[in-house]
């Protein structure tokens, strides 16, 4: 999705009893109740986070403050230690390794078709010598290379395609396209046409995970403060499924959507749920990624 | 859809004994085969039409032969007697008054979302002053009308939306967008976003009927003959609609669509059953049209 704008919400932050944090307090306690601690969070808001987020501030109460940022800059900061937890793309979570954790079963993942995230080739599929990629997304980038190399033994060279660039201006024997540029794919000849969602589902009989909520290790050691923060991020989420229509109503037409179409995505496209075949399907994704040197080698179990 | 070139497939004409039939044959019987009439077809060959017409020629056999043309030629050898049946769309249909009929229960409709017409706004739909017109599609333009008249008491203005130009050329409160052009408007930012077959068929719990089989009453008035081409695209359709996934695997790539697009664009968004809920929506579609002057005054009822 094309990426929103950057806007923050710190919750608490109008009352002048409670203080955000920041990243020098060490063991957040808050000022006027020392039971409280402020954690903090960060998400993108592009268009498949938003029923995760819709009610996550009021549901963080005291307990959290949720960020809104580029995808970069929220690895960045969780890496750092900046961030206590972040909606980050399973990319990221492969590379950071023992430090992370998955905090809640509320995840972005597909059971089929995703339609935000497609390649579009310019010659039959298993001809692809290079393939242009979407800098937005290291995960979709990775799971395009892992279907070319498991299903036709592909390695294509790899060159960008920068986000204000449209298809024509790319030599390039295929593209990858994520986000709005995805749903609305500039209409051209192309001899064959991926939905990645759709071929991963199809080829492993596994879920495709694109991201979910990771937590550092540290930040979440107290069960008590580890349970409300994962209770605020699963009610947030069910609340959010139940808010589809007012979302996609809100959404839609910024997007060159219908609301029809933004409600399909949210409840056909999408599924919310980090459940037993989702973990499978992280687990299938990260290994065929460690094989083929995407992302580090890592000797760490996939969760807890 | 964007109009895919101009086919001819004249079944039989291979066959030295058999000649396709001609305009000036009159009552059109076979000099190899007396028993056999060569009746002239024609239909776009628009996606939403190929499930309709993908078995057809074999089915029509030596009854007749199918010619793939412009809906506007379609429409205007219809009218000249120079086709006998034509796959045309409601707005045609209701042009034709007493001399036409409707021959199959094989139509294209959809009973919610339709996805390939769309209209675009940059103001609130209750606002729309200017209405940009897709040239493409007559029918679909008095929808456009009908809908923005009976939801909102608008008569706006139109003006025409060329088939090569973009939306940032055109100067106009909204746009209507057929086809290719609507399954990928170009991203931008309107106020609202109708998806015309939705619409339609929730303000009046009706379906809407785009295009039917219509003959020239004088063509088919031997009841032998009528039945032959009537069992002929209903069978047709009937096979079309078991093909859906070959169908989408070869058209899907050369329109910017994946197969499971294109799969569920037939599966999904069209109908192509004229039934008892079509031909009230027919009806109703006639009469708003009539009433706002978009289409001739009939006195004539919908069907026979």
């Amino acid at each position: 999705m094309a990426f929103q704008g950057c806007r923050f919400i710190c919750v608490g932050i109008s009352k002048p009893s409670i203080r955000p944090a920041t990243a020098s307090e060490g063991n957040r306690t808050n000022s006027s109740n020392p039971e409280t601690i402020m954690l903090r969070l960060g998400a993108v808001s592009y268009l498949n986070t938003k029923p995760l987020i819709e009610t996550l501030p009021e549901r963080l109460g005291q307990s959290g403050e949720l960020r809104l940022d580029l995808p970069s800059r929220l690895a960045r900061d969780l890496a750092a230690g900046e961030l206590d937890i972040a909606l980050i793309p399973s990319v990221e979570y492969f590379r950071g390794g023992d430090e992370y954790e998955i905090i809640s079963d509320a995840a972005i993942a597909c059971r089929g078709p995703v339609w935000s995230v497609r390649v579009l080739s310019r010659v039959p599929m298993n001809k692809v010598r290079t393939l242009a990629l979407d800098e937005g997304s290291r995960t979709s980038a990775a799971m395009s290379q892992v279907l070319l190399a498991e299903m036709h033994g592909l390695r294509p060279e790899t060159v960008p395609f920068p986000i204000g660039s449209s298809p024509d201006e790319i030599d390039a024997d295929a593209l990858l396209m994520i986000g709005d540029r995805a749903m609305h794919p500039a209409p051209g000849k192309y001899q064959e046409i991926w939905d990645l969602g759709d071929r991963w589902c199809r080829w492993t009989e596994l879920p495709f995970v694109f991201a979910m909520w990771v937590a550092r290790r540290s930040a979440v050691a107290d069960p008590q403060i580890r349970q409300r923060i994962e209770d605020a991020l699963n009610v947030s989420r069910d609340e959010g499924l139940q808010q589809f229509e007012t979302i996609a109503k809100r959404e839609a037409a910024g997007h060159g959507l219908t609301i029809e179409d933004l409600h399909r995505y949210f409840a056909e496209n999408l599924h919310f749920q980090l459940g037993n075949g989702e973990r499978s399907g992280l687990a299938a994704f990260r290994e065929k990624a460690e094989h083929l040197g995407l992302v580090p080698a890592s000797h760490s179990p996939l969760q807890d």
